[in-house]
Order: C-alpha cells, then structure tokens, then sequence
C-alpha cells in the first residue's frame, strides 16, 4: 500500500487534572469509590476535557450506512435492499436509533458511504440529519482488495468530515453503523489485526446460522488468503468496508475536536482497534459502551483493554449500544459536577480519618 | 413469632399480553432478540402493565433511613451521626440521589424510618418529599430480637404507607436505603435465610476492612447464635433493621399497586429475598439494577435467579444503582412503543423467512 494514514493530533489527557478530579471525587459526599465506574467515568472525562467537572452534553450520534458486494455470498440474513430500507427509517425516525436518539435528546446524523441505489430523495427530516458522502467503490474483497490502489483514505477523510459536519459541537460523539454484511468485513479485519481464527471472530451478524454462518466463515477465510500481513493501514485498505473505513477518520476527528467517542459494538469497536494500533495515543479518549452478542466482540475489546458499561446481549448495530449506555456516563458527569462536598454539606467524613 | 405477614394481593402476569409483547417484538424493524434484554424488559413490563406498549413513567424513588443499635459495635467506616446528615444532604438536593433523581425527572422521596436524633426541621424541599414513619423502636441484634415480641409488622405497614404517599401513581418504584450499620443487619438477614457463613455474606459497606472487618463479621455471628431459623417473617424480626421491614412493606405494596419495583443493591436485595420467601408470585414484579461490590450481593441475587442490568461497581446504597439503570428500563419502553414494524416501514424481512 502506497498510501499512508492520517497523524490525528489528539491530545492527552491532562495527569493534573486526572488528579484533581480524583481529589474532588473524594470530597463528594459519599464513601470514596462508593459510585464504582461512574467516578472512574467522571474522572477520565475531567482529565480528557481539562475541566474538573466534565460534560457529556452537547452530545451528538453519527451512523455510517454502506453495502458491500460480499453481500452476494449470501452472509447475512437479510437481503442487501435492507441497508437501503434502514436509512429510509432512520430518517423516517422509527428505527431504534432514531427512536432513543430523539427520547435523549441526541441529534443524530446519518452519513450514506455506499448505499446500494441510494434514494435520491434522502434529506435530513425534523429528527435526524442526512449527509451523502460517497468516496469510493468498495470491491468484493475475496476477489481484490477493498479500496484497490488509492487506500481507505478518501472514505477516511469523508468520515472526518462528516463529524466536522454533524458533531462539530459535541463533548461525546456516539459512533454507529448500518449495513448488510458489514460484520463479516469486520471479522476479517479483526483476524487480520489480531492473528485470530475465522471460526473465532465470526459469528451470526443479524442472525446467520448452520451453512450460511459455514458460508460466512469460508469468505472470511477467501479474505484473509487475499490479505498481505497485519498493518492497519494495509488492513483497512485490503479488507475494511466503506463503514469501518469512515468511522476510523470520524473517530480521529471527534478526538481530534477534543470530544470523546462513545464507541457501539463489533463493527465500531473494530474501527477503533485500527485507529489505535496507527496512534495508540488515541486510546484514552474512547469510551467503549457494552459487550455485545457477537462473539468475536470479546476478544477485540480484551486487545483494547476496553471494559464496557453494558453487556445486555445487544447485537442490532445503528448506535444503539452507544445510546443506552449514554446516560451512564451522563450520569457521571451530573454527579461529578452537583453533588455537594463534605465541607459543604455538614456531613461527618470517616470515623478516625 | 405470634404475629404473621400480610399477604399481598400481587397481579400475575398476564401470559396473553406476554405473547402478544413477543410477537411486538418481531414485528419491530431489527433482527428479533437483536436488543436483547431490552426486549426482555420490555415483554416482562408489558405483562406485568397488561399493555402492549409498555410505560416506564411515572416512576418514583423512595428511599428509607434509619439507624441502628448494632452502630455501636463499630461495624462501619463512619459514625451513626452521618445517616442524619446524609438525610439532610438528600433534603438540600446535594446526595448522590438527589442528583440523580432530579437529573432524571423523577420525583423523590425520603422516609425517616428511625434516625438517631432526628432534625424537627426536616421537610419537603423543592426536590425531595419527606415523610416521617418512625414505627418502633430498634433493639441490638445481638442482645435481643429486633423488633422484640410484636414483630416487624408495624415498620413493614409504615414502608407500605409510604408508596401510598410517596409513590401512588408510579408505574415503576424506585427503592433505596441508607443508615449508618444497616449493611450488618442484611447480612445477618441473608446468612439466616440462606444457611450461608458470615466469612461469605459480610462484606466492606461504606469501606471497612481488616479489624473493623472481623469486628463487623463478629455482631454478625453473635446475632444469629440468638436466631431461631430461616422463617423469613421470624428472621426480619429477629434481625431485620427498620429500612429492611419498610422496604419489605414498600415492595409488597408498590406491586399490589401494580407498579414494577426496580431494586437497588444489597439491602434492598435482601429485602426482596424476604418477600419472595414469604410469598413468591411477588418475584414477576421485581427488577434488578445493578450488582453491587458488596460481595454477599452475588448470592442474594443467584438465589432470586436475578441478572441484574448494570455491574458498575457501586456499593452507594440511596437507590443510585436503580437511578443508574433507570434510564435502560426507561429506554426498552420507549423503543417497544415507539419504533416502527416492519409493515410500517417497507423495510424487506428476513431472506428466505
């Protein structure tokens, strides 16, 4: 691969505050530690935006929808025209994403990278915006490499641009994705990166089982033949949908801003596995929200040493992890910033302290 | 014990309205099982409401304080004066659960089953109602039975009183405890429920270890060599805290209201172990927020076959744990009453199905 990443000049967390925001959660009126991961929450974010009391709003959502001619393979349970149907409703606000977003008061952008047949007709409606940011053609990657020899860099700088364009704002940025076929371009680049078994990383998707799952594997395996070693760049390049690809700029971006990214599920989660194995500095600035039911999820969140805040057996994809788990850190940040201290309060610290 | 329990005049489920839910479920623009337990939630909450669509709000926190004469043995990291001051910490909106609670829009409530030297000035605020329900007295559970010969019944109806007043209209109740020692009177309660050794059951609480540890470890043992089995109506009266006897009364009664309750931690764990001892068919009502640090609190739930919603760490107590998973409940509601199906949205089903 000719082409090389982009240097996203993320800052680091500030280690004075960190400590302040430690000192101040032990003058809150409660046993210290006693919130468990929402000081740890309140603490990581007070360090990342250089405020002791940290914020989570204005947050924002941003889906990245595309389809992909592995599709054909027949490794999803739904039909191609689905991805397609599901930015429809989206923008039509009555799919799951469109309906937390708007109960939390999150706008929500959806980014088409590469739908198949996009309908002219898509324009942001009352509740979630529109963007089209098509780049590049995506080929069927057990036959060529994905991006061919330009790279994943024009769909990576559509990805940054679209946080420029729906983000731009935001403290928290939720990442999220839409299409069919999607977790098995994942899978096989989570393999790639991590040296893992097909049989391992791939799992049911929208719920694939029996042969279509053995179908699925089999293309992950045609993949990976194809595939020429472990560098994300190349990774992304060879084997990264148009997704994947976007969501790795949208991320560098968003940190890039100062915002940390609230990470959703596999196909997220993969993403930010690239980004940080190209600039482990962006690491402390993802936010990672629940373990879903993808199997090969687990083991891709263990190499980013990444807990997540829900594991609720959740696989739908379209930032819905993101969005459940946005109140927690919410949460965190209200508590960090409202509670009243010790000395203000009267309250008696510990006994022989 | 001469007295007995009331019996609660629990709902069942309405299996009908079950089915109906699930079918919902599949109609739903997403992959069926694809939100996981917020699916779940949503089809237990649709059979406990017998409504389709699911409702979340009005919710309500109730929250109960007490102390108790086994403080004096030193089982905790604070002095008993901090129940009193945290009650006007909750009052002046600065507690962890007045954050939360307003944070969320859902009214709270603190009732004084039996603080130490209670403040006469205590009233409701703009946030927070309070209500006083001092009942009876407390003895040390080492020395004589809690609630000596007439039992635990007139706490108990003061908790339920207090859903009357505090909770009525609720859909969802909230419930919450907090008091200086009441972590060593659960612990008893849980060990002589379930025949389980104070090594397992007795854990740090506000934060003790080592000395003060044994010490607490120690009232735990001497309570129940003077108890006279696993009864659970004997057991809370033998070594139940007052917090303990009113959430028991609060649960029974919020599910006769037909309201879900939404658990807290460990004491209010217990609490429910008591009342599913008692009577059962109250189990179907009862919803778990989160697994708290203290570590008798695995058990408790494994014994109510509970997978709680969050694991966070916590060990606050207040009900931050079920404000915490609020927003979850809230959010499985609002996507079963709100997304669009399939036939709505023209979205293609599964291939081949």
């Amino acid at each position: 691969m000719l082409t090389h990443p982009p240097r996203w000049n993320v800052p680091a967390p500030d280690p004075e505050l960190r400590e302040a925001a430690v000192r101040h959660q032990a003058r809150l009126i409660k046993p210290t530690g006693s919130l468990g991961r929402l000081e740890d929450l309140a603490v990581d974010l007070a360090a990342w935006q250089g405020q002791l009391r940290p914020r989570a709003r204005p947050a924002a959502a941003v889906l990245f929808a595309a389809d992909h001619p592995v599709a054909r393979h027949g490794v999803s349970a739904y039909p191609p025209s689905v991805t397609r149907a599901m930015v429809g409703a989206l923008l039509g606000g009555g799919a799951a994403a469109s309906v937390a977003a708007r109960a939390l008061r999150i706008p929500l952008g959806v980014v088409d990278v590469g739908v198949v047949e996009p309908d002219p007709g898509w324009a942001s409606t009352e509740h979630v915006a529109f963007l089209s940011a098509r780049a590049q053609e995506e080929s069927d990657v057990t036959v060529d490499p994905a991006f061919g020899a330009e790279g994943p860099g024009p769909t990576v700088r559509a990805g940054a641009a679209a946080v420029d364009a729906l983000a731009g704002g935001a403290r928290v940025v939720l990442l999220g994705d839409l299409g069919i076929g999607n977790t098995t371009l994942a899978a096989a680049v989570a393999c790639a990166l991590l040296g893992a078994d097909p049989e391992e990383m791939v799992g049911p998707g929208t719920g694939v089982s029996g042969q279509a799952l053995e179908r699925k594997r089999g293309v992950v395996r045609a993949a990976l033949a194809r595939s020429t070693g472990s560098e994300p760049w190349t990774v992304l390049g060879e084997l990264g949908g148009r997704e994947l690809a976007a969501l790795v700029g949208a991320m560098g971006r968003a940190l890039e801003r100062g915002a940390v990214v609230l990470v959703d599920g596999f196909l997220v989660s993969v993403a930010a596995l690239l980004l940080v194995r190209m600039q482990p500095g962006t690491r402390a600035g993802l936010l990672f929200s629940h373990r879903s039911a993808e199997p090969g999820h687990r083991r891709v969140l263990e190499m980013l040493q990444a807990v997540p805040l829900l594991e609720l057996g959740m696989r739908l994809g379209e930032g819905s992890g993101a969005l459940a788990a946005f109140p927690i850190v919410e949460l965190a940040c209200t508590l960090a910033t409202e509670m009243a201290t010790f000395d203000d309060a009267g309250v008696p610290g510990r006994s022989g302290s």
